[in-house]
């Protein structure tokens, strides 16, 4: 093994570039990248993860790049806007293997790839372990989808379904692997193609990605449109797995449905007198609730609601 | 004081909202932000600084803060293009006051404002503390300079003075502060202006910032350019403070000079048939050298000449 402590700058930069597919433009290896002309507003973010936080047991470093892309890759998602460029800005300890920092980049590029986007440049520091990823893209003329929006009367819908991402990580904790799967949580899929959906539509009033859990994501909403929301407990779309852990490990559904991060899928708000032309732009999603004068958002049991409390993460 | 950990990712956001500038289009505050149609080529570079690493002794937050957005300008400048929006990829101690967390991002936000650019977006996790910034810029469309393109012949130049944020890192360690300034260490000014008339004048050939010192710069244009380089100890221009250190504490001015980095001048090399067309866009420049055959920089002092060993970065 070489620690990363022992490779110089300029190996280690020619160590990535021979990782990574280098990207149209100007790519890592000079000062700066070049992005050759999108002619558009540009949409970008920054997320960081990091070794202590976001490394769940059975977890693999290329897993850990993956995940770095993938929750920027979803705030871009959440706006309707597609990425185009990533730049890794990476703490590290000296004493890593090197291979594993490449595995975190190889990770990182195929999750671009996936998404017709590169990575266009990163630095490396040392200190505890972490990927502070920077998204670049384009909403290729549509209007952004924000937090603020939801007005009372509004339709709630989530893509895909939610709790995955949390029953496999309880599977992983407790040795349920061969049960349930751990991909929703280590390889989580933005929805991107959802998100360009959503925004071409027009009928969509506020929208969100559900990284940080259905409670949280409710919450921003309701804060930054100054809004409540009574979502219905059996509207939930149940995610893979999430029975499993329940009857095995006796884990409320609550808690993986609606307390928990790392579904990565998107909650929105749209205009009901808009849900036929909705329908038309052919996005999978579950219509999960109402927008409400409240300021508050609520889960529904149907016999009793009750405020949602503050998420796991 | 209130400590990090103890403060919501919210009220975080809303109290920085109420510390930096809010930019044109989209910013901090939502998923991602929009930074409006610029309708050009994008320039991106992401580069970190940490707490252990990137600040000295009588550093305040503040200047942290300067530093982590200067040194990404700089990145931009050194390719001939001007700031828009960075983005701030904080890791911080949860025991931090965020008192100085704030300071940081006032920091980066008066630096940017200094160039016409604003913070568009952040992302904080805990963890040893450290800024990964990425900055987004434009190059107007100039054709970018790079660190290649340098042909034996070209003139080696560089902007400003060498030496002065050494000198000021040497003062502030010993006391002597009141002989020699520390603004060149704390809070160094990226040469944006510089940069974009280096890249208008179609004279230069390649060109790269000395945030790493002038032999890690020159040593990265000759492996990028597959060249050599003999520039001469005399024709140095010595920075404020360099003649002071040296004479107080006996530190070499070749270590100052040529191994610290910090000075975030521009080191570029030129055609020598366009010299005079250089000199009509009014950059203020000083002559050190000239571009050879040898595939690594010496450095000459008139009896005898040297390779230069590796930056102190």
């Amino acid at each position: 093994m070489v620690s990363l402590g022992e490779l110089g700058e300029r190996e280690l930069v020619e160590g990535i570039r021979n990782i990574i597919r280098l990207p149209p433009g100007l790519g890592p290896g000079d000062d700066s990248a070049v992005i050759p002309n999108i002619g558009r507003d540009i949409v970008a973010c920054v997320d960081g993860i990091t070794f202590e936080r976001h490394f769940p047991k059975g977890m693999t470093y290329e897993e850990f790049g993956w995940m770095a892309a993938a929750v920027n890759i979803s705030d871009l998602a959440s706006m309707g806007a597609v990425p185009i460029g990533l730049l890794a800005g990476l703490t590290m300890p000296a004493d890593l293997d090197v291979r594993s920092l490449y595995d975190i980049m190889l990770g990182m590029d195929i999750c671009a790839e996936s998404y017709g986007a590169y990575i266009y440049g990163g630095d490396t520091k040392f200190g505890s372990g972490g990927v502070s990823c920077t998204a670049i893209g384009t909403l290729e003329g549509r209007s952004p989808m924000l937090r603020s929006g939801a007005r009372p009367g509004d339709i709630i819908a989530v893509t895909g379904s939610l709790g995955s991402a949390a029953a496999g990580f309880y599977a992983a904790e407790n040795g349920l692997e061969g049960l349930v799967s751990s991909s929703p949580l280590m390889t989580p899929v933005p929805r991107v193609d959802e998100g360009v959906a959503l925004a071409a539509s027009g009928a969509v009033t506020s929208c969100i990605d559900l990284s940080d859990g259905l409670a949280e994501g409710a919450r921003s909403i309701c804060n930054a449109s100054k809004v409540g929301m009574n979502i219905h407990m059996t509207f939930l779309p149940e995610g893979e797995g999430v029975e499993t852990v329940f009857s095995e490990l006796g884990i409320p559904k609550k808690e993986m449905m609606l307390y928990w991060g790392g579904d990565y899928e998107l909650l929105f708000t749209f205009d009901k007198s808009k849900m036929e032309t909705l329908y038309s732009y052919d996005v999978d999603f579950s219509v999960i609730g109402i927008v409400t004068n409240d300021n508050t958002p609520y889960i529904d049991y149907g016999d009793r609601r009750e405020a949602m409390g503050n998420g796991r993460y």
